[in-house]
């Protein structure tokens, strides 16, 4: 078997951590795969560089920044072969340049255009474990750049497609997807499967074990992915496509939080066309990050609106707003909500899951806001108080820690 | 005029010394040179790296070691060029292959074989300051490569050279070459000027400032340096050419003591041809680095040998030398001797310049144990114990505290 691992900040923190990956690497390696292991910089090395950076600009050079920032991963990388041969096994360290990672020009923050695998390639077949730098590549004119948070993820998910390997392990400090979040919900169980649609709508969960950037290249590209701790040796949980029989059995995948979301609620907005755009052109302007957006027909020419931003942004969206109060009757916010989601990809086949949750909510007296869904999510903006409780209620209501 | 700069380890070693380095670049620019900066690592952090790599293994690969330590310099690059960005300087950071900087393909100890200065005449016409990686190239296959200790110094010189510059200043913590170690002397005085010669045999003093092989590259490529600090104004010490007028004036430049020594004698050497080449073939074998040889006649048929070997290497030179007794009478071995040199092109056309120093010391009761003479050197073996009143004596015999 081809398989990329990827081995996040947390995973190669320390020496002793580096250590602890380069056996797991010469494990897999002596089980007979062929291997490319991505590295992450180690953790803090990144953050302690933009702070060096920030100490002489608050808008230092893009293009320097990368430079700068691709410093870490390439120690890690070093480390992680120098680690290796000292334990016999054959390994060489690519920088992203030497790997064949070319991105566009967008520097912090590009995105990988393609992937030259022949000098990878060489070196597997020369039976080398190949080390490859994350978070890093070049654009046309040869200068390095980086692609963003998550940079790291992405360069695996992206080489797993290149190289069309078997898997694509993801290494961290989590062992997997759960139902919930174990803080709130103790049951919670962790997932074997879970589809890249239900990933992505699950981001909250998912966050820490895998950025959307990747799981959409990943679902791109056919990539399957197995997200891992690197300090244990559970089997994790799969990202892959859905499958036909697990969609059948799991109805309602996992339970999601997201506690950063003031509600905005427009009433009696003037039903002219156009006017959604103006309001939401408006905010982007601002940069401010809409979520949930819902609007459903009141009385006779007018409209209600509503949307969601994160909290720390609601002050500047009343600003945007004001703008336009002569095209709506009333606006009511509320800084103290959040959004509760369930989320699984046998809803589009089971009917009555949306009734479900809705009466488990009336049940407990949790009063819901806003609703919004899409074919594999409910999504429910109640208030803030609620949320651990609504959490908690409807991974019962769907059995999930069964 | 075209100048590159060099700043090595100390001279930006903190954020706030690289700032330092960011006001002095731009002061330069504004004067309307071009510049272009090459930087070491901030100090320390290449010690760290190989401290990293040792955890992992005694031997680690050279090759990784290359990608390892290449990335301090990126750092510093890069954080001096978004420094320069806030002052309004225009700058570019370059990473060693992006300067155009080819070596050879001995790894951790490259030579530059290459330079390749398209990408630095772009970015000097579109009135940048090139900020250059020190310490670092690439090899025929793309890899990186490292020069070894002082790397950075020939990347600069090596820059100077191929771009044609009018100077290139070498900023340290010291403020250029002096006539002897003032912790030694402390009427020693900085020089205004030193040849490459005088600076290459003067290798003991100069070496804080630049490093042998950055000499003679300088040399080579007739590169003017001028040796400065980073923490003061002076004008630093032009290492150029010899110059006739100079030469003339000044007879003896500088006074070097070098305390790692040993002294082997081999008395009644058999002398028959080849015998020095084995014993010293030997020697090299064991790695055992030999300093000062001298040779000479003593009884019919037998000659005296007389080496120096660091002090650490004496029991090594021993036992090396054992396997040779039949071959001599008796060997004599001293720990704790010193080497004293007189140094200075202005001996070449001066007489009586050895004769002085020997008159000295023994005014002084400092009996010489050897004596070795080059064309602008006088070397001197004696008692450990008299090692700085002799320096102290000969400063004053040659008035170069005048």
């Amino acid at each position: 078997m081809l398989i990329v691992q990827k081995y996040g900040g947390t995973s190669v923190g320390s020496l002793e951590r580096i250590e602890n990956v380069a056996k797991r690497v010469a494990k897999a390696r002596k089980e007979g795969n062929d291997l490319v292991v991505v590295v992450s910089a180690m953790s803090g090395e990144t953050n302690k560089l933009i702070e060096y950076a920030k100490h002489f600009s608050k808008t230092p050079s893009k293009r320097e920044m990368d430079m700068l920032l691709s410093s870490g991963e390439r120690v890690t990388a070093s480390l992680l072969a120098i680690a290796l041969h000292e334990m016999g096994v054959d390994a060489v360290a690519l920088t992203g340049r030497q790997a064949g990672i070319r991105t566009d020009n967008t520097h912090t923050y590009a995105r990988i255009e393609s992937i030259d695998t022949t000098a990878i390639r060489r070196e597997l077949e020369q039976g080398k474990v190949v080390i490859v730098a994350g978070f890093q590549g070049i654009n046309e004119h040869g200068e390095v750049t980086t692609l963003g948070r998550g940079g790291s993820d992405l360069s695996a998910v992206a080489l797993a497609g290149a190289l069309h390997a078997d898997a694509c392990e993801i290494y961290s400090d989590v062992d997997g997807v759960y139902t919930t979040d174990p803080r709130i919900e103790p049951k919670a169980k962790k997932l074997d499967y879970i589809s890249y649609d239900e990933m992505l709508e699950l981001s909250s969960l998912g966050a820490k074990v895998l950025q959307n950037r990747s799981v959409e290249l990943a679902k791109k590209m056919g990539v399957k992915i197995i997200a891992k701790s690197s300090f244990s040796d559970g089997p994790g949980t799969i990202i892959a496509e859905e499958d036909e029989e697990m969609m059948e059995e799991v109805v309602v995948s996992g339970i999601a939080l997201d506690k950063n979301q003031a509600r905005v609620s427009l009433r009696d907005v003037a039903d002219r066309p156009g006017i959604a755009a103006e309001i939401f052109n408006r905010l982007a302007e601002e940069e401010i990050n809409v979520d949930m957006i819902i609007q459903n027909a009141s009385r006779e020419g007018t409209t209600n609106l509503g949307f969601t931003v994160p909290q720390s942004e609601l002050e500047r969206a009343k600003k945007a707003i004001a703008g336009f109060d002569h095209e709506f009757g009333s606006a009511d916010y509320d800084e103290n909500v959040c959004k509760v989601s369930i989320v699984g990809v046998g809803m589009k086949s089971h009917s009555g899951i949306a009734a479900k949750a809705f009466t488990a909510m009336a049940q407990s007296n949790i009063n819901i806001e806003m609703i919004s869904t899409s074919e594999i999510k409910v999504s429910m903006i109640i208030d803030e108080k609620y949320g651990e409780l609504a959490v908690r209620v409807l991974h019962e209501t769907y059995e999930l820690d069964k």
